[in-house]
């Protein structure tokens, strides 16, 4: 690996998966981290994870790969901090969700010399906290860089090193293509589901238990992921508005169309609405992006 | 167990599953089965499921449980079909996954003498057909019992052992409840998450191959549910249109406000949002109708 000394400022899901990920590499390298909470502190101190600091700028000091795992929204006020002590040939990257419009805010702060290289890598679960964890995340997964334009080719190449050392696939798109591509497959679908869960949660016709004995009719799908990072998932909306509200308004547009079938009992759009569909699962499966054992192959005890 | 023998009218999914579980209990019953379709019969026969017969009289002779295991809109039919041949003291069920209307329709035709019992096992996958089946599908799962007024309590007992036998947890509660409470715990979840794929895989500005490379964002658990069997899913939004209805238009107002709080940017409002749903995850995976293993513990070869 081409870095000596890796800085993860956060220390949840994905910064504790980077972690244990380089661990398992076996690769050398320096790994310090910082966490604004103590007791996020302490749980990655307990787990030693990496050398943990309470301050930014100390867990930064002499690092040649930055990387932002705190939620978007957080992003540009850590740059700020860590602004004076930015070094020439140092490579900043983060993990989040959104890029567009944050990206062009970051960027105008970093100074000459500082590669800014945004990332995303598309891996996670419903948990987070330093705890949540694990070595194989990123195994197989895409990670999504961001270049922008004037960002030499050696850096980037080093930061897909780096994303490859920890199992996952490497592409590049532009911003504004991410932010699009997202949208679909990550952000309107955590939305809709945060919305069913809300309804199931509301409706007073259907009790809570309910709809919590009988989720395994489908719903329980949709709750895993509405338990998500609520900071997480907020930053999404608010800094991926437009994109979200582009897709968020052809899915209503659909759904309206599939509403009228159903009022107007159209079996046959409904049929092959729901055949069409079946193909782009069997093609995930395909590319190893899910696994094909019925209902993910979950064991409940 | 109480009753000796046990005939299946469609041998699917849930009937290849009566048959194993069945058997996995060593509880001695006679297994009949017939389907429309020789493909079925043939990998039924291959799988030696059951004794399998090409005509729905010859499966049901002689049976003191038949179980309708057709999609919902063959039900009727299949009644009609054997109508000459039901003895009395025989019970008939189903596995549908509508209750109201349909039951009805049922009922009126039934004979006196004949126990009619609808039912709901809420238990499935993805996957369908008669290889799709396994003897622990419904292992601590909830089936539905909706019985009519007048049915006697013996036929309902002896029903609710037979789901037992099985695994299964029982309940029972009216037909038109039934189809309210899945509406909001199944068929919504399930239009909604066909409309979701089905947006995804229509838009040109989005790639087909960004779509399913891109998946594990969250996009790939709404595939799993649009990848299940489009005559069941026609059948059910034909058959429950009304809570489908009702239970869709709840979902298009939340979604609204959700929405009109991404376009004013309330991160207030999405993080108190975000933040309830997650409560309802951890109820389901407290109640045993999840696994609380991150991504549902699947593994991805």
């Amino acid at each position: 690996m081409l870095y000596k000394h890796v800085a993860l400022i956060g220390l949840g899901l994905i910064a504790s998966s980077i972690c244990l990920s380089l661990k398992r590499s076996g690769v050398p390298v320096r790994i310090t981290g910082t966490s604004r909470s103590s007791e996020t502190r302490l749980k990655a101190r307990e787990l030693d994870l990496c050398e943990v600091f309470e301050n930014p700028v100390e867990a930064t000091k002499g690092a040649d790969l930055i990387i932002l795992c705190v939620p978007v929204g957080a992003m540009v006020e850590v740059i700020r901090e860590l602004l004076p002590y930015l070094k020439s040939d140092m490579t900043i990257t983060d993990v989040g969700s959104v890029k567009g419009g944050i990206v062009e805010s970051i960027h105008s702060l970093i100074p000459d010399g500082v590669s800014f290289i945004p990332g995303h890598p598309l891996a996670g679960t419903e948990h987070s906290g330093p705890e949540a964890g694990f070595e194989s995340l990123f195994d197989n997964r895409w990670c999504l860089l961001t270049p922008l334009i004037g960002t030499s080719d050696s850096s980037i190449q080093k930061l897909r090193e780096f994303w490859k050392v920890l199992g996952a696939k490497v592409d590049t798109m532009t911003p504004q293509h991410h932010d699009l591509v997202l949208a679909v497959t990550s952000h309107v679908p955590h939305l809709i589901a945060y919305t069913m869960v809300g309804v199931a949660d509301d409706l007073a016709k259907v009790t809570k238990s309910e709809v919590i004995d009988y989720s395994a009719a489908g719903f329980r799908d949709f709750t895993r992921i509405a338990a998500s990072d609520p900071t997480m998932w907020r930053d999404v909306f608010l800094y991926n508005k437009e994109a979200s509200l582009e897709i968020l308004d052809r899915f209503t547009q659909e759904l309206s169309k599939l509403e009228e079938a159903v009022r107007q009992g159209d079996g046959e759009l409904l049929f092959n609405y729901f055949s069409r569909t079946r193909e782009v699962r069997r093609n995930i499966v395909a590319a190893g992006q899910d696994t094909a054992e019925p209902n993910f192959g979950r064991k409940i005890s």
